[in-house]
């Protein structure tokens, strides 16, 4: 098959290697055209994935809507701000798309099949979510996933698609929980990020996980998810690997503000989209139209928009009255 | 009050600062007087909590009758494999016993509170669980535990005799499941290790912790706990603590397997009992007995007492079909 990989990043990219593996002809856009370039020159994305060398089969097409000529299917992997955008340049595509960003837009509360529904009407719609550090993935080290979409045989397509030895791929047809879970969790990865900055320790950080868990399935369901899915490999599965890997950019961001950084300040020297940032936004704003509690996601929202000092946000979310476990 | 803690392991030893803090009266018995006298001199516990300096108020008691003289609340921290034989030497004591061992006696399937059930039926039972690195809790570092019982009242004494600021103690009438969570989650915690010893990546792990969360789940819920029971701190909380921390000795019994040690040579190497061992044979015969299918648990079992080869039960694992996600 011909599949087209939007978004030159670091997810993007090991995904095309798999597809390749799987003797799928991949083509790959980027917004950049220097960096095409310079990755179709030099064989390796070294800014994402440095050691890794792509594959030769490879096709670099900067133009986006040359890139879709052809395409049995489109894997979309660009950061969720400018994934309307995309989409809307993408002339009303009609085969399948595969979202693998993990965001939630501010202005609508749309997962990102959410917007796809909106721009591309008539594409076959589906998401790629779990656990997956995009270095491991690239490495061949196993991973397992879940292909989501509303229809079975979507959710079949794309299992079948990127289903390897060493990435397993699970089927699932509540996208919006697969969908959820992928963004919410970045909202508790930058908590846990600040706990290892405050240098907490394990057993806290395993407490915020499991209180993690519980207000993103609050939330999920609230959105029309279910709950089950929230214990699944795109909920529990990809929050454990985020709040614990030190591969993990929003753990890392977490982990700058814990130590004292401004937002802001620890945003600019990260290479790459923090998707954690602008989700923690849009889930406060959809936990406050849903009349969902969500304490950790208000506290995280506060030291990433409000300078709420670290120490002060833990210490309002550990001051809570004590009962029983709900 | 008057608090004995009954062993002076690593967490027997945390728990008794924690109560010392909260100005009780604290008496320890441990197996081996050498050993209690060597505390009480040092006012170490040099072996499983180096560094931590222990209270001038401690008794030590090498005389297991004398120890529970005026006790209010007992303590049981002892290993599984002696819990009934420790507790069978306590006199029909009548108090408050709190469990903090975690572990399923393999003859009869029972939890540690089901065996103090027939051996002190007098006594009002309650277990303590969550994830709770000892060193962790023994530093002051941020926990948060459930104190689970049959009787709210006596869930509620337990939780005000350990609550502190560090130490968040929520409550729980799920005993069973409170207990098997924490039984359970070690020999989870032997297959991380596995991982980590074969060198798979945190992506492997997080999707093991996701379908063995999964795995105690169904064995909890087919021995009559509560499947929510298992998204919380005795569950899903302890469990990823034990399987991603350096410090947790049932993954670093894993790992040494995975390493291509036999379960034989590194048990012999390891300074402390490491429950996921005995755990592991109790886990697999409640399992064939519910008829509950435990894949990962077969796969632990066959690694510990069959000799197989840790590639081996991984793949073995791997292989299974791939299918929609349940």
């Amino acid at each position: 098959m011909n599949v087209t990989v939007l978004g030159a990043g670091a997810w993007g990219t090991a995904l095309g290697l798999l597809l390749d593996q799987n003797e799928h002809q991949v083509t790959l856009w980027g917004h950049d055209p220097a960096r095409l370039d310079e990755m179709a020159r030099e064989r390796t994305n070294d800014r994402h994935l440095p050691g890794v060398v792509l594959p030769d089969r490879w096709l670099y097409q900067p133009d986006l809507t040359r890139s879709l000529a052809g395409a049995d299917t489109v894997i979309m992997a660009v950061p969720s701000v400018v994934f309307r955008a995309v989409a809307a340049r993408m002339d009303g595509y009609a085969g399948c798309v595969v979202s693998v960003t993990k965001g939630i837009e501010f202005s609508t509360g749309l997962t990102m099949t959410g917007i796809l529904e909106q721009v591309l009407p008539r594409a076959r719609l589906a998401a790629l979510s779990g656990p997956s550090l995009a270095m491991e993935v690239a490495r061949g080290i196993p991973s397992a996933l879940v292909a989501a979409s509303r229809a079975p045989e979507v959710a079949r397509e794309v299992q079948q698609l990127f289903h390897r030895p060493t990435f397993r791929v699970y089927r699932s047809t509540d996208l919006t929980g697969v969908e959820l879970g992928g963004a919410l969790k970045n909202v508790m990865a930058i908590a846990a990020g600040v706990c290892d900055g405050l240098q907490f320790g394990d057993n806290a950080k395993a407490a915020l996980i499991t209180r993690g868990k519980a207000e993103m399935q609050r939330l999920g369901v609230a959105c029309g998810a279910l709950a089950e899915t929230f214990s699944g490999l795109s909920g529990l599965g990809d929050l454990t690997v985020t709040c614990f890997s030190r591969l993990s950019r929003n753990r890392a961001l977490g982990e700058r503000l814990g130590r004292g950084e401004t937002a802001l300040h620890a945003l600019e020297h990260m290479h790459a989209a923090v998707e954690g940032y602008p989700t923690t936004k849009s889930a406060r704003e959809l936990a406050t139209r849903l009349g969902v509690e969500a304490p950790i996601t208000d506290q995280v929202y506060a030291m990433l928009y409000d300078a709420k000092e670290p120490a002060r946000a833990v210490r309002d979310l550990l001051s809570r009255d004590i009962k029983a476990e709900d």
